[in-house]
Parts: C-alpha cells; structure tokens; sequence
C-alpha cells in the first residue's frame, strides 16, 4: 500500500479519487487550502491523515493534483519543492468556462505540458483521470470508463496504471505525456454528450485490446 | 438513399468507407487522383461510378474527403468549388509521421480547422470517421467502434451522424468542429494501444449514455 496525499482532497474529484484509495487500504493523506476542510473530508472518508496542501504533499510515494485548470499554477508551484520523489498526478483538464463544452486546448498543448513547465523537468510527473465523472468516484458502485494514464517516465506511469484496479477502475497507458491532450480534449466532449444525450455521467471504454488489464 | 463520393477512395480508410456506403445501398462514386485506379476499385466494389477526385465531387448530396494529411490542403483545393451545396465530411487526422503514436495537433488546433480555412466559411463542413480502423471498415463484420461526428451545421452534423447505422456503424454528435481535436487526437492514442495492447484496431465507445442511438 502506497502513502498517497489527494491536493485538493476535498473538491468533488478529489474527494471521489479519495474514497476510492482509501477503500483499496492505502494511506491517503486529504490536502486542502484549509487544513479545516481537509480534516472533515478525511473524517468522512476514514483517511488515515490530512494537512495545507503543501504540508499533505511532502514525504509521499505519490501526491495526485485535482484542482481546477485556474489553480493549476499556483498549486504546482506551492508542491514543487515538496514533493521530492514522489509520483505526481496531475488531473488538470484545460476546461474555459463559461464554454466548457469547447474543446480549448492552451497554447503549450495540454495542462500536462503546462504542469511539467510549472513542475521543472525532474519531478516525476503523470496525468490521468481526466474523464472520470468525479461523482461517479464518490461512490461504491462499477464506474464504465477507463482511465488514460499519460507519462515520459515509464515507471510511473505502470505505477498509476496498477493503482487503478483497487480504486475499481481499469488503467490503460495513453502513451508519453504530451499525449495527455486526447483525455484532456476528450473531457469536453464527455460534457457534451452528457447534455446531449442526457447521461449521468459520459465514460469511455477502449475496445480490441487483447492484452490490456481487465476490467474491474 | 444519398449520391456520395468518396475522395480519395482507392486508399484504405477511403475503400472502407466507400465499401459500406455501397452496401447501405447508396450511390457512391469512387474519386482518386486517377481516374484509372478509381474505376478498379468501384468495379471491386460495385460502386455506382468513379471518376477523378475534382469531377466526382460535383452534384453530389455528401462528399467524403479521405486522404492523409499531407494531402489535405491539395486536396480541398481541388474540390471546393465543385462541392456546391454538398455535405463535405473531412476525416484528415492530424498525424506528424514517423511519430504517429504522438499526438501532434496543427497550431489551428485541429485538422478540421485547417480545412475549414481551405474550403472558406461557405461549404458545410463536417467531421468523422476519425478513430475507425480503415481494415475494420473494410470489410463485413460488426465494428467496436463509435464515429464522432463534428460540426457547427447543426444539420450536417446530424446527416452524417444518420449515415452510420447503414454502415454498422453508431454515430454520435461529438459538437462544434473545432472539437474534432478530441477525435484527431484520439488516433495517436488508439495507433499508441494497436502496439502496447496488441490491437487489431483498437476502437472507443462512450458509456452511460441514455438517449443515444443504438448500437448496431
């Protein structure tokens, strides 16, 4: 079981990612801007710790980042020099409100090469879960999407791919980071088709792959 | 039953295409850059007729633009004032060879972008077909894979998602035509799974959805 701290544990994704690692037994450490939030979140969800979040990000084998698109910066940047060896999520989806249906992708590419340039070039840094309906997490029942996992650090990318079956999900690896712009811009049109075919909740599944993990 | 040409129709998404739209019972006419080999193929097809790409893309209901894109500023070029009031479907995926497991998308954001700009802001333009294996179409069997159709004509859009079922094929409104970056991006990924997951066309279907045409 691995120490995991969820970076803005109490927003409605990380709050979902939260009981799901906490539900597979690991060590999951509820950060927030307010070390209040965090404890009544990590109350609720039997999590074995919480703190601010720079404080929840340090002496951790992974710290997964869920905040939106607009605290992506300051929030790396508030991590950066905590996080030493740790695997880094980022689940940072470059949504545009008002028009989050638009696909909108930032000029760098994809928020995974914005958060590898506010992370520096030797953070190990991963993105993944960026179509996973966060109050589909926050439950207990079968989640049908998979999860695309996106990294230049192969190690670290398997690692996050093996977290997903205890979190009830399956991992798929998505490639190199850079390549995160597909979940990323894939996002938009989850929320598209939620409106327009009234889904509680659009997923995505891979079809063909013959040696893939298993659905969980 | 629709008359649609097929651009580009002796190469392998082309042939795929156009083999099931004769199956479906259109009118397809075979385009290429010879007239010659486009006659071969509607021949093997029973195509209703070939020509070459500019003239089989006149007086037409829906014209389908499939050819790499290297090809695809020529090729729009070559056509745009023949197309008239037809629906052109682009299905130009982005990719940057030898790195086509890359996602690479243009600086206009997309590949539908780009022939938005090639074919001005007067012909319908639509999106699709990006994410379906050219050898799966290419044949009779069932095919595990959604078609995100895209467009800002809202009744383009809805045409071409109409013309799936007849292929074996469900097709679904994926939005605007700059959210053809989603689907473009898609097949890096999908090209990235065939290798890593040992797929013989790795195919996507979105889940969840309640009011979405059937699977067929």
């Amino acid at each position: 079981m691995a120490s995991i701290a969820v970076i803005g544990g109490t927003g409605a994704l990380g709050k979902g990612i939260a009981r799901r690692l906490v539900k597979a037994g690991h060590d999951v450490t509820i950060g927030s801007r307010s070390a209040e939030k965090a404890q009544a979140t990590a109350e609720e969800l039997g999590a074995a710790g919480y703190a601010a979040n720079a404080d929840a990000a340090s002496d951790k084998d992974v710290v997964i980042v869920t905040v939106p698109h607009s605290s992506q910066g300051d929030t790396l940047a508030l991590i950066r020099d905590k996080v030493g060896d740790a695997i880094v999520v980022d689940t940072t989806v470059p949504l545009v409100p008002p028009k989050v249906m638009r696909v909108q992708l930032p000029a760098e590419g994809s928020a995974a090469m914005q958060a590898r340039a506010h992370l520096g070039p030797d953070v190990k840094l991963v993105t993944a879960f960026h179509n996973v309906s966060a109050h589909h997490l926050d439950s207990d029942h079968a989640i049908e999407c998979d999860v695309l996992v996106f990294s230049d650090d192969i190690e670290a990318r398997k690692a996050v791919v093996d977290l997903c079956p205890g979190m009830g999900l399956r991992g798929l690896s998505g490639g190199s980071l850079g390549n995160s712009a597909a979940a990323e811009a894939l996002t938009s049109i989850l929320i598209y088709m939620n409106k327009t075919y009234k889904a509680d909740g659009a997923g995505i599944r891979f079809t063909n792959l013959t040696e893939a993990p298993a659905i969980p």
